[in-house]
């Protein structure tokens, strides 16, 4: 880890860090840290690789938060809607004497989606008896990126999806609007679930997935009937959001949510904390007392779930997953160096530490300025990820990137005359979680 | 039109044509095209505003083909796939003294389809007997573009795709892979289109869209049984290609492809003034010779194609549809001055002048540094014509840019406790072209 901080800019943030005589405080932390990572991680049943993401990501929020909070002070006004950026859209301001909602309160959702999906058998909610129909959701701020390369990023992640979703079945929505200027940067998804839940009744699960989460495993189908009596999926662990209140003890980045009275309740529990400015603000301070090991910076959604499912565990615990199975969302900093590995002793279709259905490039924010890593790292990863998820497309059709850094492809199976006998190695070019007899 | 030469992009470049000698050659071609705008509209049944596309494109094609054939001899080897980019990839050379073919030839391949399609009815080529399934295709290099913004609006492009794309029941493959390094450039989506179509059987059209091409009627659904007995569609007019050999008379770049034996043999026939060097340089001066008002510019897939079925028609002709009712492909530069008048006096669902569904930029070139048009004036009407199409996916959940212009959005539509009682104005939320019953 030290070898890490002797980059080139962590050198300069270490410097910066000593000016502010906060490198003490640090090295005291880090201490602590290594004692519990010996100590608990046979306590919380958690896999040594994932107690390395809750270090990993300690490590670099604690010497980022100031960048942080500079950037979210400083961002000119803009639609930025990834889940993650920054926005601070000047419209009409609310009446803030009338507390925030996410609209007129709804208590016959489920009651309304059944007469409507009753009396449109064309439009069912599920493709077949196992299969839910599934709405990913995601999306990124209509301005360009501030970094010339972020929208390139954001591109080449909007394939990967395309990619992914054609062959499971899934469709997308790709949002570019601030629904509701007060719940800006990571809050904006939730005005935009609520309003796509409700448009969409034929929708079962709405998967929102963050812009900076990759598809990395092309095969692997989520194990839907796991689900079938839960409404709120994240990959998580129980202990850690329970007994530990860790704010990472679960991701928002990437999570299913059931179209239904419950999950409009959700949201409805889950918004207090969202609404930009004061309320954001004092709640940051709320959450940070609440949970361990938060940094302080503003209330941002994943910690307000956490802190959600804590103090009203009683209603809500119940129909909540936490998932850690397999990578619903993946950490990418213990995965990506391993993906050479992977691909010599393993093959797609595991979804879990073996190979990462999600690699969530967390912190790398290279539609931004500063991120949490350097910015070196982050893309070079990306640019990793993407390939590894990319192979397994293009083997379809006989090909292969020459290797995980390159962009150039190579044919792997010469071409055919009878291009139908081609074996199908991963099942993908007509996968069976796809086949449907389609009528009128 | 002299107002237009008077930007100050413009300036520039009549500077350096002026010193070249060429102005005097282009005011030369002015009056004659003038000329032949009044003599010609009603002699080829060719709406004025289709005509002033080929004006347009005329002029500032005269200027910029220095520009584009510099970037061509400079660009860095890259793996360029939008149809429209350079790329000149270096890698093991072809023996030339083999013809250059896109694969085994394949004789049986309707043969080869009908079987499997009869031994796999999970994967129908039609998903109701009316509706065939279609396959659009795109895609971009998978280099960060030279111009910054460039893949922001790449971004806007695959969203706008995803959208009309999810509403009308068809599926996207984003292509970001060179597969075949001498077919680089404008060539490349032939051996793509090749391995799609023989990749997926199930796949009734192929339909080919460049990057830089946008929906701007969400409502529109092609006329499928208006094509039953055709094989290839694309915007463009009879007279214009079989009559004037004119290099615009057709557009390839949004065009339907049936998947069937003919259409590899149309690929195979197309090919061969693709190979980058030699051939596709000396291929272009045929094809500057053979057809109408064309530059001097190494061959092209659009010129090639006109070429094709003009000394070819017997062969081709009878299965080639060429659309003039609807903009298939709509030329930017008579459509994006109209959007306000459209919404004063039209509504989604025309497709054609009143419509269009489609908005093709075609010259703009955002992703690189040099384009045909001033970079302004293509990025603002970029912008104008994806709010234009996104206000009709806006509307389905309440919502409009605040103008065409800006990123923001507006309610227009307030929230209500029965949102399955909205009206759905263009009946886009649950198209009856999607509608379907799905079971295994």
């Amino acid at each position: 880890m030290w070898e890490r901080c002797f980059s080139e800019r962590r050198a300069r943030q270490i410097q910066r860090a000593f000016r502010r005589g906060k490198l003490t405080l640090l090295c005291l932390f880090m201490t602590v840290i290594v004692l519990r990572g010996t100590i608990g991680a046979g306590k919380f049943g958690t896999p040594v690789q994932d107690f390395d993401e809750i270090r990993h990501r300690l490590h670099s929020s604690q010497l980022s938060v100031p960048h942080r909070i500079l950037i979210e002070e400083h961002s000119s006004a803009s639609n930025a809607v990834t889940g993650k950026e920054n926005s601070m859209e000047e419209d009409d301001p609310r009446d803030t004497s009338r507390p925030y909602s996410l609209g007129p309160k709804i208590s016959d959702w489920d009651e309304q989606r059944a007469q409507w999906l009753k009396s449109h058998p064309e439009n069912p909610n599920f493709l077949t008896p196992k299969k839910p129909r599934v709405l990913l959701v995601t999306g990124s701020s209509p301005k360009p990126c501030e970094n010339p390369v972020g929208d390139h990023y954001l591109l080449k992640s909007i394939k990967n999806k395309i990619d992914y979703c054609r062959v499971h079945g899934i469709e997308i929505f790709y949002n570019m609007a601030l629904l509701d200027a007060e719940m800006a940067g990571f809050w904006a998804k939730l005005p935009l679930i609520r309003k796509l839940l409700l448009s969409h009744p034929e929708v079962e699960f709405l998967w929102w997935m963050d812009s900076d989460a990759m598809f990395t495993d092309m095969v692997f189908e989520l194990p839907w009937e796991r689900y079938s009596t839960f409404n709120l999926v994240m990959h998580g662990w129980n202990e850690m959001v329970y007994d530990d209140r860790n704010w990472i003890g679960l991701n928002t980045g990437s999570f299913l949510l059931r179209n239904s009275q419950w999950s409009l309740d959700l949201l409805d529990a889950w918004a207090p904390m969202g609404p930009k400015g004061k309320i954001r603000e004092d709640a940051g301070k709320v959450l940070t007392n609440f949970l361990k090991d938060r940094p302080v910076f503003e209330a941002d959604d994943q910690s307000a779930m956490v802190y959600l499912l804590v103090t009203q565990k009683d209603r809500w615990a119940e129909k909540v997953y936490l998932e850690s199975a397999y990578y619903l969302h993946g950490y990418w900093g213990i995965l990506v160096d391993r993906y050479e590995e992977m691909m010599e002793n393993y093959h797609p279709g595991l979804g879990d530490h073996r190979w990462p259905l999600v690699t969530h490039f967390v912190g790398c924010k290279p539609c931004g300025k500063f991120g949490d890593y350097p910015v070196e790292r982050c893309l070079k990863q990306m640019d990793r990820a993407f390939n590894f998820g990319d192979n397994q497309i293009l083997q379809m059709y006989g090909f292969n990137h020459k290797s995980l850094t390159s962009r150039k492809v190579k044919r792997v199976r010469n071409e055919t005359a009878n291009p139908l006998d081609v074996k199908d190695g991963l099942g993908l070019l007509h996968p069976h979680f796809k086949a449907v007899k389609m009528q009128i």
